[in-house]
């Protein structure tokens, strides 16, 4: 069972908070991807630095390393990262989707190779919910299905409704505990009634939290803020709502214009390691020449170490020269911008500025897409 | 110009303070190697953090890439790669002559291609202290050769006195100020003689400093403290004494006890990389079988974040899904563990307990060569 509370809204956005058992989240949230339980070249102190209050794991990659019951051998996943902070976990659904050639899906659940080993290994409902309550995850994502874009009504159809009875075993595999929750994940890919008809089984069956899946799979911006525009305010209000796997900063600007609160993305910290950088000017790479002479800090208007310490012009040599002190700093300073975007995004809607926040920011990152 | 005042001596181990421009260093001392403008996998701050107070710039690296010019435009060194703390530079000489079939020694300097680009470069002792002036060094190396080892004594005689006409020509470009200061090579191989001709070549000249050069280059830890035994204490009292490249936790030990004051080695960042760690038990390897379960700390002596955050099974779990956090973790655990090391050398000699502390250390780590 989770706390939370929409504490001002505006519009459709809501400035809310969650309270977990390892603490409380202020949303609208931006959560950084820790997959193997560490968030890539970051010290938990410095993911903790840059305002991120929750981070999220993989089931799917940690049940095949170190392994979901070592992991509980260890305290949990908190004590075995340093990360003292709420987690949620994803459900490892989608990534044991992908496995292609490798995955074979009955009514049951998935049996798969690891990647890593060949190994055969088997995902359910029920499986799932035991990794994630071994993991001790304060947030748990219900198992599902999640088809390839584009797919036939039929196929999608089929899909979501399976994920609703697997929604519903998870549900009754879930170990509830004060501070802890299930989240369900609609379905229905771009398909208005399909979507409907998933929000609508969801709330029967009745979740902590609702999460949007199936998108940022390659439809579009516009096409997801359309199909935001008909599931998130169809969902219960008294809830969060979480875009999973979202996204640019244009992406999550629009989203909580439409009333989303949480979100991950590798974005950040997977641009950080490729010498990508965003910045309040827009995306910069800093392996371009035209860094090597620069005295110039990274974002002028950025608090993070790497813009505090550094010049454009050192970051492009560390790359240059293959350092991992460039992934590292660029890392940082890129969960520092998005976490900054959100509690930007947080004061706007609190000051009921929002709306306007929203229009200047899209008009400013939106044309050239390079937010 | 530097100032060196010895605090305290027992037998021949010095207690020393040296003041530079950039600030003071407690000698005995151990300074990481910052390669290309940065210590591996290390912020400045946490290379700061372990009690390192002066690190190491390669000068052949830095002059291919960024390029000292280049680096005199971001303000020197220093300022380039955040380290506000007194830097040391090598000559450059020790690099170029590994190039083998890439390099052509004449009595001028050393012509040579880079290994990154092909481009061909030019060495000499004027250039290695303009280089180093542009780097803004506070401890600049005069340019030496260093031949391979073994090698016959008529080889290591032509390229040691070859190396104090060096020598003598590097103290004539060198731009003295206050604050900065050159130090001699003794070269000279195993040989007592040349050793003691070449140390009596370098006193005629004259420096703020005195490095023993040639060393570490195969000869083993026994023949090392023999060619200690006769050279070190046959420099000048007066000034700090530095041995390069050097070493294990018992070859500093040993050399200490010999009369070294400085010391620089790349073992404990790259061993950091290699999943090695230095601890009070003894080296390990962090990538074995034997640390998936540990709940201990890597070292339960140590106060390192590494140490106190982190078990062996979860760095263990970093090696082995190839995180660049494990690089992080155990590149910060080594060099805490080289500078305790070194606090604990000066509070012996301090405490005129250091005769018992090497023969303590010794007998604890020599026999099995681990450390």
């Amino acid at each position: 069972m989770l706390k939370f509370k929409v504490l001002s809204q505006e519009k459709k956005s809501r400035r809310g908070v969650l309270s977990t058992a390892h603490g409380e989240i202020q949303t609208p949230c931006f959560m950084p991807v820790g997959t193997v339980a560490t968030v890539k070249a970051m010290t938990t102190d410095a993911v903790r630095a840059t305002g991120a209050e929750i981070i999220l794991g993989n089931t799917y990659h940690l049940m095949l390393r170190p392994g979901a019951e070592r992991v509980a051998r260890f305290g949990g996943l908190h004590k075995f990262m340093n990360w003292a902070g709420p987690i949620l976990t994803d459900s490892g659904g989608f990534q044991v989707m992908s496995l292609a050639g490798l995955r074979k899906i009955t009514e049951e659940g998935v049996t798969f190779q690891s990647h890593l080993s060949g190994e055969k290994f088997m995902l359910s409902p029920e499986r799932s919910m035991e990794i994630q309550y071994l993991l001790d995850s304060d947030i748990t994502m219900a198992f599902d299905e999640c088809v390839k874009y584009p797919a036939d009504k039929k196929v999608v159809q089929k899909s979501m409704e399976r994920s609703m009875r697997w929604a519903k075993r998870s549900k009754e595999a879930f170990v509830d505990r004060n501070g802890y929750g299930l989240f369900g994940i609609v379905q229905g890919g771009m398909y208005q009634d399909l979507r409907e008809q998933s929000v609508q089984a969801l709330r029967e069956i009745g979740f902590d939290g609702y999460a949007i899946g199936g998108l940022a799979v390659g439809e579009g911006q516009e096409m997801m803020f359309s199909v935001l525009d008909y599931t998130a305010c169809a969902l219960p209000d008294d809830k969060p709502r979480y875009l999973m796997g979202v996204g640019r900063p244009s992406d999550i600007v629009g989203s909580v214009y439409r009333g989303v609160d949480m979100f991950d993305c590798v974005m950040p910290s997977r641009s950080g390691r490729t010498a990508q950088a965003f910045t309040s000017e827009g995306v910069l790479n800093l392996r371009n020449a035209c860094h090597q002479d620069s005295l110039e800090p990274l974002d002028k208007e950025c608090t993070c170490p790497a813009c505090q310490k550094y010049t454009r012009g050192y970051l492009h040599h560390l790359f240059r020269a293959g350092e991992i002190l460039g992934s590292m700093l660029l890392t940082w300073h890129n969960i520092h911008f998005y976490q900054n975007l959100m509690r930007q995004i947080r004061s706007a809607i609190e000051a009921g500025t929002f709306e306007q926040f929203h229009h200047n920011f899209m008009n400013r990152y939106q044309h050239d897409r390079k937010m």
